[in-house]
């Protein structure tokens, strides 16, 4: 396909994206790290020996990085150690075999950039929530897929659901945690503004992609707002975290090169969420037909 | 196996070794990836599953570190970054797809030992070489495996093959790159150490595994050297390198670890050479036999 069609860009989303998914069990980790790691390898391959010049945007993710006790840059720092200097990439500390695969990924983009000459960028993502883009075309049939389950259902998603049919927001732990978010219209806002904007020969360019950061319990208490703006009555539970995670730390990741490419928020997260809440309420009934799926059951580990 | 036999360690050294292998094509890229990744993850698995307790000693290599422009500390440094500090996995920098694989391999093990309180020690070994052990049995079939080829015969092992049948010996370019070496005998000791003194549980450690670095140029002027002592006429040749590495850098990898476990060489590199050397003489008809797998002709890129 690359050979016949030339393609200027490949954009590579075609990744298993579940954490949870990829911790229960052997076999699901394996199908993780194979999916991903050796999808993208042979990608690589077809690139360097079809299209050598096309862009590659990989989709990566904010959780590469875990939660150092440090700012996070993009992708590379520049380190002082016992005298020396020298720009090194930024050490990854992923919190599952999925954010791992991604890091794997990374890695190998990297090294194929520099031994031969392939051009991408690695988007490290933060959460995205939404229903809708800019510019989607009105009928039923175009609008995205909405997943609220423990695997596929990132965790906006699943509050948005949770608070059209009146179950309470189920918060992991105390919600200290904290992660960059971003409303899936301004995800492809920035997948538009790297395409038209792509990296020369041989680079390995790495971004940060996220609006702002938020604790859990923060994004608990937007959703509740949002809710309470249009009726809803919207309550609140804490659950078992079934993650292994730090509850409670300093979390400050950058997102410069983005915003001088142009990115600039579309909307403000509390206006996306009441407009969410909006497009998700005439599907009440399918949400509570499946409501059994909110709970966590899969575990980190069996140990905790 | 593991369930049965409740293992007090394992010792994995089930990987595909070679860094010229896995830059063959699309193919060999993928067998080493998964081999290497998924078999780890699988045995990962199996020892949170069946022997929690037990100590995983893994072998990685020098080489996931590469080569930066900074001393090279044993897995993790202190970092001081825009005011703040930590203490971070140290940046990999590899040179293949093999390496690569090693990393990836780290990175998992870091994270079971993490989330599930396996413990591991991870060894970033140097190029070992050499055909004895201490202790190794004197029959015959108790002989190691040597390899002499592009893909399998570490640098060492193949200029000795060379100085034996007197074809000059292959620098891969000017010789400057630098990396830890080890002989075989001090390997198998430093194993020795790492058994008899498990890690804690939960615990991963990464021990640097190599006596002392040299440029692939000293390695060749030693190995020539150690060749004119025993009377054979050794000449050096210069090839052009086939991989994409540094050729002139900074190389100052810490093994602090092993020697405060005890770890002293038995031997010095010298004598090891002269002893390595007598010993595959009576060898000679076979090494010329197979003289054609001395050139490389795996490129890591083309467009060099």
């Amino acid at each position: 396909v690359l050979e016949e069609f030339q393609p200027d860009a490949v954009v590579h989303l075609a990744e298993m994206p579940s954490a949870a998914y990829s911790m229960i069990d052997a076999a699901h980790t394996a199908f993780t790290q194979q999916n991903n790691v050796i999808g993208t390898l042979n990608l690589l391959w077809a690139l360097k020996t079809y299209c050598p010049d096309a862009h590659l945007v990989k989709l990566g993710t904010l959780g590469e990085y875990g939660t150092p006790n440090l700012d996070i840059p993009e992708g590379f720092f520049e380190v002082e150690y016992r005298g020396r200097k020298d720009i090194l990439p930024f050490p990854r500390q992923a919190g599952s075999f999925y954010h791992w695969s991604k890091v794997h990924d990374s890695n190998n983009i990297m090294f194929a950039c520099k031994i031969w000459g392939v051009r991408s960028t690695d988007i490290m993502q933060g959460i995205v929530f939404g229903t809708r883009f800019n510019d989607q075309p009105a009928e039923a049939r175009m609008c995205t897929r909405l997943d609220f389950d423990q695997c596929f259902g990132t965790v906006i998603n699943r509050f948005c659901c949770q608070a059209i049919i009146g179950h309470p927001l189920t918060i992991y732990g105390e919600g200290g945690q904290r992660r960059g978010i971003l409303p899936l219209r301004d995800s492809m806002q920035c997948l538009a503004l790297i395409l038209a904007n792509p990296p020369e020969k041989g680079e390995y360019r790495v971004f940060n992609q996220f609006d702002s950061a938020y604790s859990v319990y923060e994004l608990a208490k937007m959703v509740q707002s949002a809710g309470q703006s249009i009726g809803l009555d919207v309550q609140m539970t804490h659950v078992e975290n079934p993650r292994i995670e730090l509850q409670d730390h300093y979390y400050n990741p950058s997102n410069e090169q983005l915003r001088r490419l142009g990115y600039c928020p579309s909307t403000t997260i509390q206006d996306e969420l009441v407009r969410m809440l909006m497009e998700l309420k005439p599907y009440a009934r399918r949400i509570t037909e499946k409501m059994n799926v909110f709970l966590p059951d899969i575990q980190w580990s069996d140990q905790h």
